[in-house]
């Protein structure tokens, strides 16, 4: 964790911005996977160790603004249990770590809540996502008790912008991202499987202390979007899609694309659908600056996109009303990109609209355009990922043909040769800076002639 | 998964044990991480897993008992969905996989649930381990509704006796854990991390399409024995305890620990403890047969203990007599064994005393034995684990010197030197066969010029 004066810092704004009442955090308990005692890897929620720094499970924090006090809620180990699990720090331990100056046994936690709610107090939550959270939430505050949304505002207006210490976190996780996908991208040939390569990404990972971020993409068939298994032989002529982003000890997400031809041997179509993909990805990042609307520059990858197909004769038409009616999203159905930070889409939790959109900047109702997740004006220090990515999706294609949807921009005919392609992404993560922005983390080769000569 | 008659054999089962009323399964969900968005890999229910074979997530079993009717409940994917996760079975394949002849739409559970109340069926049961089912039941059946013991009886019954395809896959899954194992044992070499030792571990286990069955321990302090992390650098003269098991693409689960001396090379303390701890695993082992009571095996395992520490000095006194107020505890707190099957502590999700144990077996209250899984008779097919240990624990020599707790059996001021030890424990997992038994899956080295030779 870093030192407590950070997370007494960021609690100090919190309180000023929620403006009064108690804010109740509810930090993350172990999951059982197949039954309770065998729990999933802990995870720490985001929001807590935002605001505390502390990653043991069971912990609360309750922030009395008016009164200005601030308790960890938790526990101590009793010593029947240190003989299982060691010795653990005191719940005063972490208090102090956190910079909170009292402590409340767990016990007494629904009490002081039930005492709150019946003095008035407004009692800020954020929304929950485990079951035991909202069985707290009804149990201790009342059914039907409403998301704060002073809380979830004053959260995200802190965590969106990126501390230099949560940069350089992030930079640490990019460091073993980049590894694990150099190692993917050299393994990367004919006759070796998905599994095996996805085994060798792993081993990095776990090496330097790290965990994903989110569940792996690796896939040759990279056309379908949220593909989790890995059970195919690499093929000459494939497509190799490796999705992977470590989390890393400080719990900071990297999240980053890359896709590689089996033998990096890269045939024509490919070549052309790559390059398409690999301009967007640096034209649209040499847009990136405080000010810049990021919906314009996922609308301007949308056209790089289409001018591409167009050339290819796989569109037709004027490119700002194909991008306008959203034809390009049979090739192109996601957003450009995110917000990234403790989570990998940062702050989904608390509302992705609420993170990427605003009052000035309207989520779009059209397919493609509307799966953009980060829409608004970008400030210095936000970090988000540009993502680009060309797709030939047969579930989609058959769709749209079969309801002849855009047949004027789209050459259906053609597509059909198409089909058994995949899909290329090709993903950075970028902070805006004061005046421009920066890749974050080690180069990873991306350029056509770094992969075949790896 | 095996062919439908299996699953469709077991519910046959299934219904005739728990008696009448309707049985209600639920299938496990997607459990978010740090969001709702952001899964943890998923794990289906293992009873749910034994009746159906199906690993999609969100779906439910129905049958009714007296109408002799079973019914698969679900939704398929929208043409929307496959757009992002491909063409996965729709919910009648899943249901003719699993030799299940009907099919409800997942929306129509609730109405049929509270139905079925309303005309005074007895709905079964199992005990809910995670908030979304808990909620399910309070909200489709009503608050307070209990457990079924009859279905718990019934699905206990079955899923104890193993058969010959569950043991296949029992052996299937310790190809993998030897392997692991192997390596592990091979990588115990001073400057080395656990932590890498542990990502080397990994890339084997997913290589093989596996998954862990359990968090790994992998620790140069086996004394601590829930210890999840692995942040040492391993020292000349410590010893590795890795206790990890595979679970194979067919969820079983293998559960095996070695303890290798750092270099390979046992200090004379070690090799003493440890000859202790493989001569109590190979007579436990020797001991297995039906009719067997496990309690007693745990008992005279832990006599076999006590007799090799009385040899060293640690212990003094009548064995028989230690054994039973279980001062030997100090050194072997923990259960000789557990069933393994589908889960690694099997069917502990039904409750342990309830799997461990039944009216002929009563669990024992003295501390030490208190913590056996298992104390009842064995039946044929039966798979277990048997895992003697002896650990030098800091925390717990403490508080029974203080207490002076068992001092006319326990050296006290001798034990102060060993404080440093650590802990041994070996593992192996055995089927109970007609006449005897079997050490399930690929010979693992365990003696100790096995080890110094490796």
């Amino acid at each position: 964790m870093f030192v407590d004066t950070v997370y007494k810092n960021r609690r100090r704004v919190l309180k000023h911005k929620t403006g009064s009442g108690l804010i109740w955090l509810q930090g993350n308990q172990e999951v059982g996977m197949n039954y309770h005692g065998n729990p999933f890897p802990y995870r720490q929620d985001s929001n807590f160790l935002y605001f505390t720094g502390l990653t043991a499970p069971g912990l609360h924090l309750l922030i009395d603004i008016d009164e200005d006090k601030e308790y960890l809620v938790g526990d101590d180990l009793t010593v029947d249990a240190s003989i299982w699990v060691g010795d653990l720090p005191l719940l005063s331990e972490h208090a102090e770590n956190a910079g909170i100056k009292q402590i409340i046994p767990a016990k007494e936690l629904p009490q002081r809540l039930k005492q709150a709610v019946l003095s008035g107090h407004h009692i800020h939550t954020l929304p929950p996502y485990h079951g035991y959270q909202s069985d707290a939430i009804r149990e201790y505050i009342g059914p039907e008790h409403p998301d704060s949304m002073e809380l979830i505002h004053a959260v995200i207006q802190l965590r969106s912008i990126k501390e230099d210490r949560e940069i350089r976190e992030m930079e640490n996780a990019l460091t073993i991202t980049a590894e694990l996908h150099r190692a993917v991208m050299q393994a990367c040939d004919a006759g070796r499987t998905e599994q095996e390569i996805y085994a060798r990404a792993m081993e990095i990972v776990l090496k330097e202390g790290g965990r994903l971020a989110y569940n792996a993409i690796m896939t040759v068939h990279g056309q379908t979007l949220h593909i989790n298994t890995y059970q195919n032989q690499l093929k000459e002529g494939q497509l190799l899609l490796c999705d992977m982003g470590a989390e890393n000890q400080m719990h900071y997400a990297s999240d980053i694309t890359r896709t590689t031809p089996v033998n990096r041997i890269f045939t024509t179509r490919q070549k052309e659908i790559y390059q398409i993909v690999l301009d967007t990805l640096k034209e649209s990042t040499r847009k990136i600056r405080p000010g810049v609307e990021f919906k314009e520059v996922h609308l301007s990858a949308a056209a790089i996109i289409t001018d591409g197909l167009k050339d290819l004769g796989l569109l037709k038409g004027d490119t700002e009303e194909i991008v306008e009616k959203g034809a390009h999203a049979l090739f192109f159905p996601h957003g450009l990109g995110h917000m990234l930070g403790l989570d990998v889409h940062d702050m989904e939790g608390l509302g992705e609209t609420f993170v990427g959109y605003n009052s000035e900047t309207k989520r779009s109702e059209t397919f493609g355009t509307s799966n953009l997740r980060l829409g608004r004006t970008l400030e210095k220090h936000h970090t988000i990922t540009i993502e680009p990515g060309i797709y030939f999706i047969p579930q989609l294609f058959r769709k749209w043909k079969e309801e002849r949807k855009h047949e004027e921009h789209i050459a259906y005919e053609k597509l059909t040769n198409w089909m058994d392609f995949g899909g290329i992404r090709i993903e950075d993560n970028v902070l805006v800076t004061a005046d421009g922005h920066r890749v974050l983390g080690p180069h990873i080769p991306k350029e056509i002639d770094e992969i075949t000569s790896l």
